[in-house]
């Protein structure tokens, strides 16, 4: 870290400084020039938030150098993370498509919709029991009711499992349902849950928070790592912005750059960050393209008919196009689509 | 709602959205123009979301006319609502200034800021026991024993106390001690936690989201009052933007946008909004100036020595200061700086 | 357009609104609700803004419905435009990648960038003989003498030249030596250089402002096209967001959405969106895959000593690799790479 | 400014660092730690932009700590500048309002308007004669004829005038007629323009840019004062964010920051901010509370007339009304309302 000293700063104050990184074990190189005094320390960056500089007299700003992250970077661990769900690896050269219905709002609808993501090449099933609405007055999810069902349908298309937990008290109760538990855009910074739910020992598919930067993602990450899961798949789901023609903006440039720092896998949901089902197509092959370990795509029978996110969900028909244009880009990349075992 | 269909739609599709509407009980009016046909829908705006209308086929929008929180609106309920703390009223013609720490950190610290604040005209003392921290590594909190500090300054000093809850498990442990339970900007969307809290029968400080528009706020606030519980109070606090000097944009406009909007108390927190104590003072009273009922500012006998937020709390002689000039813009505004009662 | 009148409203307001729509020749429908009187207005929308129903009484929003672009959109024109330059096609099944330095340095070091990326595949050159520096103290280009060597590459290479206008006293002189007059990012929104370069009868490739919309985006290029200059290319070169890992937040969605609203060729600038050459590869892709016409990319011989924005120049080796992987991209997609007439 | 080193750097790529830095006359420190190199020059920041060290092998990040500006900065200048127009002096105690109708649109519109400011108060007529327009199809501005029509108010009243100039061919044509120059949002960022109108030698207010950051728009100065024109006024007009109930998000916070970074007097449009008159007076009030030199504000005789912005233009009431509750507030800052001389 660099600390920047103001302008007049006193030697009294530099002396203070200078002290309390000692005591904290910090490195220190001091350079005195004309217009401005700073420090360089260097020692355990995980303790700098806690050290307050910026409060002290004589401080201008104090510049981090080293990613606040440890486990969660490149650094720590420079092997790709992957992570096995029952048969399947994430994060390898497989690429995984995770589609299902925003919600599951009855046995039919999420069987057929089971059977069709199957059939089209999918090989986990996404829908929501518990559901995060930004008013009061929508459907908020079928709950235990709906992980059964979710749990119905693995049995029968052996299809994996990934649902949303949205309170610490229930991460137990989603956990004895699903393959892969998922933390939304919404709680990304609920610390609290992160704990818990690194805790449930199941791998965990956390979004990346609508206003999130890329290192406050990956601390949020680090939340989960740090409590000894090392099973966590990141997902871009687009970031809020001034532009309201879709619903956020999908950030793409953030998979090369996660696969940058850090060796967790990393997969794109071009359904919720987009509002539209015409653009999911054209950026899930982006998605590929930019390196993405797999999608999590929107996919309802007849989204017209749907409860939630219908605008956003592709018909079968789409989807099953979909999946062949993946595939070819898949190829190009080196990688493929991955399948149900057999 | 206006639904404006495509420019080439089918009659087969206009017939299938009336019926629709008409099904749920809305009120048409169908306009058919030369470049596109709109259908104008009147009803219960608290349905809209679950119609699905952008997923069928032929629509290629869906404007809402009405806001959609009710509760919360100026419409519903014409006069500004009053809470009631102990023996304070906020939202009227009395402003009311929140301070302490960012974190309690021990009693000594605790006791030293309330007496500090008190003195200086403030009536409720603020003060996390549950930290949100970006880092998994930083300070979390002293918890339970933080609470109890709380409540014992509160003995002693005669404040009210207002403090944070961050999971569901906590609302009932840290309603047994608060006067006032706040929800941080990290969970103004975590709908769970807010119908839990909305039940703890106290007043909620709900902040608002540091990427949430004010319609997301208010409808954050209706999740609250459609539990039953009236006593919700404002707090804007920065929202995130590309500008990174300070660490958050205040968003003052809200405050009056708000006061238009709807009937409930709205305050301002300028020190997490900024991040730095010298730009706390001005903004505090551009708060007032802009009709806000209250400040919430944090305190630290000893900024340079804080655990958490140092760099944005205001030592005791700049927030003796700030008191003063604060008790005379509420004078033009004519409103005054609430004081404890003797 | 929708005009929603307050709840409160007076006949008397309503029919002055009535009044001067249909003055302005627009047809009217009234719908009075319980909660509220809306006007829907059907008429010429380019002379929406003007009517300023907005600040009449009894108004509580005006809400359009329809695009305020005409020129630019699918509806008006629904074959896609193809922009012959010289030989040159831009828009149609061949994908043109337009590469140089930021700024046109030297004779030797414009010469061999242009060899470069000849050989590699490039069609076009580009390169800032004007240069926008966010500071006065870095070089702003060599201007006339910077124009004078672009021509004299593409005397040599066979290359097109695409180079930035700055400033409606030159847009004649660049004028005389591009084949496409550029408009940077920082001028987007500069209405009197878009008229005046409209003029020059050149392509014009329109970067999309750094907070513009996309309808703000294709205003802009209405701008152009309502002159007469029927030959604008859109290139999407990133937004300002709050994250700050790189550059910019290149918006990718852009291109389908383009491509879906309007006629208009969309190409993606990567280099200055994300400002990092190692996520040039990977977003270059991406932005073939999601359905782009052409890339304009930052080469330059020996970034290290490039005068500006050597950190997202990728150097010859790293092009040449690019280029291949294009190739086969572009084949899926049913596209082929351009090449220069032989 | 810090070059931190990657991880693995070779010593080769250190020492080539350090020769370019010494060969641009920088002093260096340079401190190995165990996970990081990184290099301290200290020098002149005004180089730093043209030495491209992020594009150098081995530097992970280039971390500047000096503002990019001098000559706008308080380091340079800690008097705060004051800046004549006439007999009328912005920047000191007094405090200005610059007031009028967004654009002149008939004299007698015009008339009007500037002798209702007077009566009110204000000391500057604004008025635009070219008018930036998001539209082609929208009012562009009465242009020279509006400008005669500003210079005659002047004589009629003694009001200053302040308008702005869109264009490097009009600087010379508006300067004969303005007292001060503005430069719009959409061209903060038009550098040459920002030259042309320095040399005009009359006082430049400088609105933000809508996607500006504190230090782009200080450095949007320093074009202007480093051709030797001293006498820049700031203004702050909000920013764009993702929040739309607000035209833009006015960041009032940016006029304690100006202060405190720069000698330059900073002024407050709230009108073009925020876009709704009905949110203008209580925002003028926090702008004076923040410690604002000024107020540029629309007013039109019958809003709902006027040609443009109508929307957020004050009646002649609310202005009134308006300008005594800034007495007040002025008062209480220890400034007063600037007044025309008898």
């Amino acid at each position: 870290m660099i600390v920047v000293m103001t302008h007049n700063v006193e030697n009294y104050d530099i002396d203070n400084i200078l002290r309390k990184l000692e005591k904290a074990g910090f490195q220190i190189h001091l350079s005195r020039g004309v217009e401005r005094t700073i420090i360089g320390a260097i020692g355990d960056k995980t303790r700098l938030t806690d050290l307050n500089l910026e409060a002290m007299p004589g401080v201008e700003k104090v510049v981090p150098i080293l990613q606040p992250y440890k486990l969660a970077s490149r650094a720590y661990k420079s092997e790709p993370t992957i992570i096995k769900v029952g048969d399947l690896s994430i994060g390898g050269d497989t690429i995984h498509v995770m589609a299902g219905p925003c919600a599951v709002e009855s046995w039919e609808q999420l069987l057929q919709t089971a059977q069709i993501v199957k059939e089209a090449g999918a090989t986990l099933l996404r829908g929501g029991a518990f559901k995060p609405r930004t008013s009061p007055y929508s459907f908020q999810g079928l709950e235990e009711k709906g992980l059964e069902m979710l749990a119905e349908a693995r049995e029968r298309t052996g299809l994996r499992i990934v649902t949303e937990v949205m309170d610490t008290r229930t991460v137990g109760l989603v956990a004895r349902y699903a393959d892969i538990l998922q933390i939304g855009t919404r709680n990304m910074s609920n610390f609290i849950l992160l704990r818990e739910i690194a805790w449930a020992g199941k791998p965990v598919l956390l979004k990346r928070g609508s206003s999130a930067t890329i290192e406050e993602w990956l601390l949020a990450a680090e939340y989960i790592l740090a409590e000894g899961n090392r099973e966590v798949i990141l997902c871009e789901r687009g970031i809020r912005t001034f532009d309201d023609y879709t619903r956020n903006t999908l950030d793409l440039t953030a998979v090369p750059v996660i696969k940058y720092l850090s060796h967790l896998p990393v997969i794109v949901d071009p359904s919720h960050a987009i509002g539209k089902w015409r653009f999911v197509e054209p950026m899930s092959r982006a998605a590929i393209a930019a390196g993405a370990d797999g999608l999590l795509i929107e996919v309802h029978p007849n989204p017209s008919e749907a409860i939630c996110d219908g605008p956003q969900s592709l018909n079968p028909e789409n989807f099953r196009a979909l999946m062949q244009q993946l595939n070819d880009i898949a190829g190009l990349m080196g990688k493929q689509i991955g399948h149900l075992p057999c």
